[in-house]
């Protein structure tokens, strides 16, 4: 026996194979499953359920939402004339922490990655053009991850966007707010120079 | 809207109240949940209910079992001469690993604390007792946690054990093997140096 009982060992095995969890937190998770109460462990497994049914992709910009038209994009406060595009849902709740930015947003659920077969098809581009079509949007904001991925989509979305007479941007460059000059790395810095402003 | 959508939120929340899962930790395991396919959500959840279902504990050792009695319980080579008293179940496959030792266990499912108000009677000792009115165990090994409240434990067991006419041992202190004798701490070095051998 240098194994635990088998439903306690294919717990453990679930948990796993989440993400950034390893042997050892799986079995102090699994134990903490056994651990709960009735009513805490029921909650637990419904709320996945419900989340996984009913979470989807809002109809205009595909983040996730519980409705067909997220808040955002029913919202009658909001600047429709700038769409913000992001490639994870998360990005857009790093973005509305500024409370800086009023406009519309646009998850891409993704970045083209050739090596990982991840092409424009797959993910929410061809929903950001048929936004495109109205009047009412006036500028595009790129705030794809600044990766190799990130700027690739950046790029083919902008060749897309521009023949369409639609402003595109894309977030600076340049080094974080409050880092120390000395851990920048070369590019970083290198796109901090290209984008320094006159004081 | 600084949160995701509702049901969203909710799985995130779940997950943040696991142990050593923190709020970034919450939101990557609640998005790799909605990204799961039907057939894997749906093992999830089952594996989890059908783990708090049918794990119990073994009627004899208290271990954690599928079945009545647990498996070291009802093998037929195992030394029943002799029980070794653990805190968890975990340091029963911690033992077991070392294929050194073939006798049987006994789980306490904790330790004395007063300070948590864990009592004698929170834990496992009653069951322990009971196992002793047989004739066949001559010895119990006391293998709970080098702490405070392990140790206090342990002295409160032998105490109830000896008049039973059984012998009581505990695992050696001393430094583990491998480590660095320099990064010891003093209360390993003191009961190391008490427990020292002649070569």
């Amino acid at each position: 026996m240098s194994s635990f009982t088998p439903s306690l060992d294919k717990l453990i095995e679930q948990f796993a194979k989440l993400p950034s969890v390893g042997k050892k937190s799986a079995q102090r998770l699994a134990f903490h499953i056994l651990s709960m109460s009735e009513t805490e462990a029921k909650t637990f497994t419904e709320t996945i359920e419900k989340a996984r049914n009913s979470i989807k992709r809002c109809e205009i910009c595909c983040n996730l939402t519980d409705s067909q038209i997220c808040t955002v994009c029913s919202s009658q406060s909001r600047d429709k004339s700038v769409i913000c595009v992001v490639e994870d849902p998360r990005d857009v709740i790093a973005i509305e922490r500024t409370h800086e930015f009023n406009g519309l947003y646009h998850v891409l659920h993704g970045a083209i990655s050739p090596m990982n077969d991840i092409n424009p098809e797959d993910i929410c581009i061809k929903e950001l053009i048929m936004r495109l079509g109205s009047d009412d949007v006036k500028e595009v904001i790129m705030a794809t991850n600044p990766t190799v991925e990130g700027e690739a989509t950046s790029m083919y979305i902008s060749k897309l966007i521009k023949p369409l007479g639609v402003r595109v941007s894309r977030l600076a460059y340049g080094v974080p707010v409050g880092a120390d000059l000395e851990y920048a790395d070369e590019f970083t810095l290198i796109r901090a120079m290209e984008g320094r402003k006159e004081l």
